[in-house]
């Protein structure tokens, strides 16, 4: 194995004094107990919105502290990790910026990136903190802190998603935080991550939501026919709806152009079937086999 | 526990004398295997298409014999289950029927019911063997005699789809024979049935298949990026694309019926999101979400 740059301030891995979790739910859980299992942070400090789950996480291995208000979790910290729901980002971010350090770096885990980004970014000008937009694929069907887990990160693919000014030390340390906590990270401009993830994350979830709305409308005995095939299929629509609501809002025109190919591509297939156009049929069904095939396995 | 009605000649489990498996694939293995283990067969009889299988087959413990045609396996059967794919049903069914005792029943596990079962019946007289339709919701991506396996109808839903006609004594064994296997079983008139499955089976196929067709087109790193959610989505798109393009064709009317609302559907939401209209977009995801959580739980 390699060994270190010696003149890489950055290099090896990351020990923070201080990691600030705000609004810890399944995926702040999780960072919190990965990041203390890996050994990247010294100390945890928490906040969440609601009184009686600040009382839980009081009593919680993963917790060091729990702060009453965001801005006294970020006070000292050297990497906050912001985990609201994506409308609640902007504004968290903005309150906690003035009782940062001038060394530390901001994060979140929301599913869309550029225009939050954007507007975070304003927020934070050149020469304090620095915000970089982070998205670890390590979402599901299940919410609350007590769904958490040290190794939900394990193998999963994240997003970190700086812009061409944003210090590259910073991006640095971002980037072997996530690593240390299992994830595979790919470092691309935050409205780039918003096109890739409205087609691997967002349509699916829309397929899925509209194959379920669908059969909402017939009789309910038909739950108990189904095979495993449509358990999969649209397991991921029992996602909470108002935080992918916020979701949708938020990536509303990568959405639409991706959800618009996605209608055209089952016109396609309605066409080949209707038309008994056996040849096209199987095209459409040889290119989706030998895709999904490929698609690299999660742990 | 009620005891049997001691009228009724088929009470109490069915033990046959001869189980003949016809084109033994995973279904087809694993009807074997899942009889044997229950003790519903005291003879197994094989016959597969190609010669490579049937030596494979031979030295197999759930297999007493191997046939060289259908016609001798299918000789002294009280059970015959064809596994083919569904454009070979007929046309064996055909076949073995002049070599078939008249007490026999012949069964198929395909996932299309109402033409099939009607092409058969005809070839079928009363009086002489009877055909009754099955289908057992335990399909896979996976393919082969070797990805069988005695539990795999654990649970699982199966139709059997008799006519008005069908003599009720043979339904009444065929429903014992896939209950010995584990099946949870309802009995229906084979076009509704295939209504119903060309919602839950067929249409989810073709919701993962375009998904995938779409992303195909794509940056291949993209498939290095997805979280587990578009694999469950996506997971019966790699199931084997000429079975399919067999099973699309012989229920085109009611999946091509199923795909229209399913258009229609994803149209809404189209426009729900493109109108900013967040109470119908909500509503949308609320109605799938709750469908979804009550969806039956497989083992």
């Amino acid at each position: 194995m390699a060994g270190h740059c010696p003149a890489a301030p950055f290099a090896g891995p990351v020990v923070l004094d201080q990691l600030t979790i705000l609004a810890p739910g399944l995926l702040g859980a999780s960072v919190a107990m990965a990041a203390r299992q890996s050994g990247s942070a010294r100390r945890i400090v928490v906040w969440a919105r609601r009184p009686e789950v600040r009382v839980q996480l009081e009593s919680l291995p993963w917790c060091d502290a729990v702060c009453p208000t965001p801005e006294e979790a970020a006070r000292g910290a050297a990497l906050v990790v912001i985990c609201a729901p994506v409308e609640n980002i902007p504004t968290l971010a903005a309150q906690i910026r003035p009782h940062l350090s001038a060394s530390a770096i901001v994060t979140d885990v929301g599913s869309v990136k550029g225009e939050l980004c954007r507007r975070i970014q304003s927020d934070y000008p050149a020469g304090g903190p620095v915000f970089i937009g982070s998205h670890p694929m390590a979402g599901s069907e299940k919410t609350g802190h007590e769904a958490g887990s040290a190794t939900l990160f394990k193998g999963r693919a994240c997003f970190v998603t700086p812009f061409d000014e944003t210090p590259p030390a910073t991006v640095e340390t971002l980037v072997r935080f996530w690593h240390a906590l299992g994830c595979e990270i790919t470092t691309m401009h935050p409205d780039r991550h918003d096109e890739i993830v409205a087609h691997v994350s967002h349509l699916p979830h829309l397929a899925a939501a509209c194959l379920c709305s669908l059969l909402a409308t017939k009789n309910p005995d038909w739950r108990n026919l189904a095979g495993p095939g449509l358990r999969d299929t649209t397991r991921v629509a029992s996602g909470d709806p108002r935080l992918w609501r916020g979701i949708l809002n938020a990536n509303r025109d990568e959405v639409l152009r991706a959800l618009r190919t996605y209608q055209d591509e089952l016109q396609a297939l309605h066409a080949a079937l209707a038309n008994r156009n056996d040849l096209e049929l199987l095209a459409i069904l040889e290119r989706s086999k030998t895709w999904r095939d490929k698609l690299r396995p999660i742990p």
